[in-house]
């Protein structure tokens, strides 16, 4: 119990995720799992005049909605841990501001959902805290004209590429009440496999999902086998294939286990979306809006959730430097 | 003890920050506290190509020199909880990459340090960990250029604007051993008083940074008195007027007791810095540099640190968003 291993910790009192709500854009409303979301857009720009205004908006909507569902005020929520993909997680501070939440803003790329669930269960579990919120964010306008090309440009995409998603999720962490618990973390290390394209996300964060992986596993000393699905953030499906094949590599079988919401989001092959999704907004719409419904429907009992991300910026990759990855991971059960 | 009022905690067992070290760039170095800092660049792209490979350096570089001080290995470190003002936090994912230290990325803008020595302070005392680094960064280039104009524009400041330090600082907090304390934090909320100048951060952020510490006097019952000094993190000039005009509004004179980091760093009128200094790095330097030793060396016993940031993008500015302010308070002391 407590600190474990290399980097993990395991909660004596492991703490709850009471509540969880997703909002999803049109698209991801279109794919596979659209049933599973709570709020599907119809408009991305949700009556805004920008698509900034629009995913500030869609993060204080969801964040509405999900204290709604809980019965809870703003002043109920001890603390926030929340970030997005835009410049100085402008989104998130922008939609958080009308709450008056004491703020922790974070930034992890893809793996925010990770890292806010870690940091919200460690305030949680160490008794400094009884109910926290985190959550992240992504928009495929703001991130696709931020990081790449003008919306109107309709450049080529490579087929490594990855669409970002447009959807958030949050999810209210208590030390009481109903709900999955989060029994252990795994906080990851920069791993840079010295990968440069910026159109094979995938690559670049398969590296950190294996090592987090392999990490927890042996910190907690569990075997692939202890959970019903290991699941990355946005590797896609060019990233999940390289992990599959590292993790072998390296001794350990996921073949079977590893999951990725980059894959579950799109049905790539009609929506036109290459390689799958990406965005802090994949894992955590999908973790918010599918997998928790699982746990709660027992129709998985344990799951390992890996938000994975790429940690670059558009003046890095003009620099040269190479992407690195990063992944954090939330060990979360049902009884 | 544990979680008091609205929005602080008090921690029944204090952690400890051991050791701290900073790194400052030559216009830092010649202001008035230039004596005090650990490091002082003669060269603001450290042998680099760029500014901001020179500010991943930078960082790169003080957490070795902190690493030496304290007889660690990177493995001794069980986190790293940091961020800079880049896109992305990309100074600090790039300049932690060779250590393998698992990383909570953070963006609190200039509050930054107050962050993450809050978080870190977190996992102290909550015993999960027992030894964590937290630290925050800025370049003066890297930042004019990115959120202003192209360094070689030479555009006008107006005399609200303040300069970005080129500096970091990073310090290790541990449950055991020789330090100041720190006994309590009060994490801000999003305060939006609808400045729009984004050459008047100082305006943005005085807000915020009363609110924190009336907040934290009153969730842990103390008065200004009970302070040697309460210091803010870089409200400028201009920003420093604002806050105790504010304050005594609200009842609480903070005259003769706030000082600011951002009013501390230079000689404003014989360094041409207008309203003063700005920047992740200010406040993160000027404690690890010189408050950090006041405290070392019982010039000060007990002050209370309030990183401040000015919650804006290139983007968000032009779209017309106002710029709120947050401010976290670290309250520290020794016997």
């Amino acid at each position: 119990m407590g600190h474990v291993g290399k980097q993990s910790i395991v909660f004596e009192n492991p703490p709850i995720i009471a509540w969880a709500h997703s909002t999803v854009g049109p698209k991801e409303a279109a794919g596979p799992l659209g049933q599973y979301f709570d709020v599907k857009l119809e408009d991305e720009l949700l009556g805004q005049t920008t698509w900034e205004k629009g995913e500030s908006e869609m993060i204080r909507q969801n964040i509405q909605h999900l204290l709604n569902r809980s019965q809870k005020a703003p002043q109920d929520i001890q603390y926030i841990l929340a970030g997005d993909l835009e410049n100085q997680i402008s989104a998130t501070n922008i939609g958080l501001k009308s709450y008056g939440i004491p703020f922790f803003g974070l930034y992890g790329a893809c793996s925010t959902m990770g890292e806010s669930m870690s940091l919200a269960s460690i305030l949680v579990a160490s008794g400094f805290a009884n109910c926290v919120m985190a959550g992240a964010s992504s928009h495929y306008c703001t991130a696709e004209r931020q990081f790449r090309t003008p919306m109107e440009y309709g450049g080529q995409r490579p087929l490594t590429q990855q669409w970002t998603v447009t959807g958030c999720g949050h999810v209210i962490i208590t030390n009481k009440g109903n709900g999955p618990r989060i029994n252990s973390i795994t906080t990851g290390k920069i791993v840079d496999f010295d990968i440069k394209d910026v159109a094979n996300m995938g690559a670049a964060m398969a590296p950190a999902a294996v090592d987090t992986i392999l990490t927890h596993l042996t910190d907690t000393g569990q075997s692939p086998s202890d959970y019903d699905a290991i699941i990355t953030g946005d590797l896609g499906q060019c990233g999940l294939d390289i992990a599959k094949d590292l993790a072998k590599q390296l001794g350990v079988d996921l073949a079977s286990i590893l999951v990725d919401c980059g894959v579950m989001m799109f049905n790539d092959e009609e929506q036109d979306t290459h390689a799958g999704a990406s965005g802090c907004g994949c894992s955590a719409s999908i973790f918010t809006g599918y997998w928790y419904k699982q746990l709660m429907n027992r129709k998985v009992r344990k799951i390992l959730m890996v938000p994975t991300g790429a940690l670059m910026s558009v003046c890095s990759a003009q620099q040269g430097e190479s992407i690195a990855g990063i992944a954090h991971a939330v060990s979360i059960s049902v009884e």
